[in-house]
């Protein structure tokens, strides 16, 4: 990379928590935001790592994000976890309601965790991991603002409403998928827009709902979902799970936080975690052990596991710390100090 | 519909409990099985109506599935039954064990059924509209046997692993969604092979891993996960969850029942219940009334709900009744006095 910075990871962490707490974050919410943005930058995600605190202060200013607001915890019912973020940021209020997560779904064998009314920036893969770790499989949604068509329509109505499952291997890294169910990434276009190229066909649609492969057009457009009906499908999956169900609002019913403080930037997001000891008793150990099997076999035709290369990154920014743009650390180093 | 013949409902339903007796099914499994061949015959699910009677007849014959098996259940955990179907078909287990998940998931707000050791060949839409209409929202899989190579690899491994899920709509059908992870269903495979059609690029490879469009390759090679990396990792979280998480076979483990009966066709299935009552309190009804908005901006923008067609057909049928070919009907008499 060139025009690049090398840090450890202690100073990336140190910069993150001076950056959110220099823009008022509280300090619990600047520990829990600096804990999954360097868990993406170290894991080499940079679209989910230390780049995401500019959105972040850029909220916070915009009035989308109460900097201070603690979480209120619910015991819904005997499997179900709800936490209000009381429009924080919803990365505390997972790590708040993490706890009774697992103690339900270690007692009942699977339990959910409800988050409502939260400013939501952040990979998912580090909440599923961080239940993974814990030994329990988990599962994680969460809508956003509305991005893409219905397979069929012409008009945005989904957010790119994203998918995240982690299973624990003992002793190995996990079993990990976080996917948008758009066909890509927003920012993938966006990536184009900037580089000045055309986007393939299959990825958007123009205002008037007609297939495009300009950026631009695509951007003032819709998305399209992957998969087309089955993509499809999912999302409005999420949507129901991540919204109604959990009294939450409908992706395209929130909107990014402006500078008019019009935006309506909160909503929910569900986390469902599930223990193979519940289910299985004295078998777990051997049935976890199979599973292996699985893995084996996709790795042994070629193929590979998702998340590999982001475990592969997190070795080598254990060792070498991290690697990232000179001019997104200036920016930070200003946010950090202006 | 030429050489096609028109019976009632009533009399579909006598023949399909004939020929099951008269294969030594007992009544009561021939009676579970009755309700979901005949609730995809009225909906003009032909895949997964009266047809697949033969094959069920033929798996008997093949020592393929106990046709007396009593399932037994398991009170595993707070949150969780386990029915082992004792090599019995899934559906009386579904049907044994579904009372269990209802009151666990209304009480406890979340719940899961797991079935094990279960011969299974219907469709998973009538398990989880027999929950979205007790008013819960229901998440179901199975894998199959090894069909699909998962995305990079070239070698079948994954079963077409449905995922089906249904959400409840007061005084309306239910949102359904039931479709394989794989691009197509297999049975479009076969379909083409028979009317010497070639199959479309991306449906499927050879044995040696290349791309065809030749559907007898494609029988003998792989079939390819639906929306590449992303409906292969779905693929797999199905081969997991109802596989090593409720302690039963991966798909590649089974294989269809055979003449020679040495086919293991026994595996799992995994389903999931959500009450809106209990994750909502008295909000439920606001919040299911407030999911139609979704429903709504998706028909007002031209695309369909899936199962609208569904729905559309058992309106028909039960008012003309159903139609299907001669040949079905005059080989199920057969099966049904030889």
């Amino acid at each position: 990379m060139s025009d690049a910075i090398t840090i450890s990871l202690q100073e990336a962490e140190a910069l993150s928590n001076k950056v959110l707490t220099h823009n008022g974050f509280s300090q619990t919410h600047a520990d829990a935001i600096t804990r999954s943005v360097m868990a993406a930058q170290r894991d080499e995600c940079h679209s989910h790592g230390l780049y995401r605190l500019i959105g972040c202060v850029q909220t916070a200013l915009n009035d989308g994000v109460d900097t201070q607001a603690e979480p209120t915890i619910t015991d819904q019912a005997t499997s179900v976890v709800k936490v209000n973020a009381n429009k924080g940021c919803s990365l505390l209020s997972f790590e708040r309601g993490k706890p009774y997560l697992i103690e339900k779904a270690r007692h009942n064998g699977i339990a959910a965790l409800a988050i409502n009314n939260s400013f939501h920036f952040s990979a998912l893969w580090p909440e599923v991991e961080a239940l993974s770790a814990e030994g329990l499989v988990a599962l994680a949604m969460t809508p956003s603002h509305a991005f893409v068509a219905p397979a069929g329509g012409t008009s945005p109505l989904f957010g790119t409403n994203p998918i995240a499952f982690s299973w624990p291997r003992p002793g190995k890294t996990p079993y990990t998928f976080d996917f948008a169910t758009s066909v890509v990434a927003r920012g993938e276009i966006e990536l184009h827009r900037r580089a000045g190229k055309s986007i393939p066909e299959g990825w958007a649609m123009d205002d008037e709902g007609n297939s495009t492969t300009d950026p631009v057009a695509a951007l003032a457009g819709a998305m399209l979902p992957f998969g087309s009906y089955k993509g499809s499908a999912l999302s409005t999956m999420v949507e129901l799970l991540a919204g109604p169900l959990i009294g939450d609002l409908l992706g395209h019913e929130t909107q990014a936080a402006n500078a008019e403080k019009t935006g309506k930037p909160f909503h929910g997001e569900l986390i469902i975690a599930m223990s193979p000891e519940a289910f299985l008793g004295k078998g777990a150990e051997g049935h976890l052990n199979h599973a292996e099997v699985l893995f084996e076999s996709i790795l042994g035709q070629g193929a590979r596991l998702p998340s590999q290369r982001r475990f592969e990154a997190r070795e080598r920014s254990q060792v070498n710390g991290i690697t990232f743009p000179q001019v997104l650390y200036d920016e930070l180093k200003a946010l950090a100090s202006s």
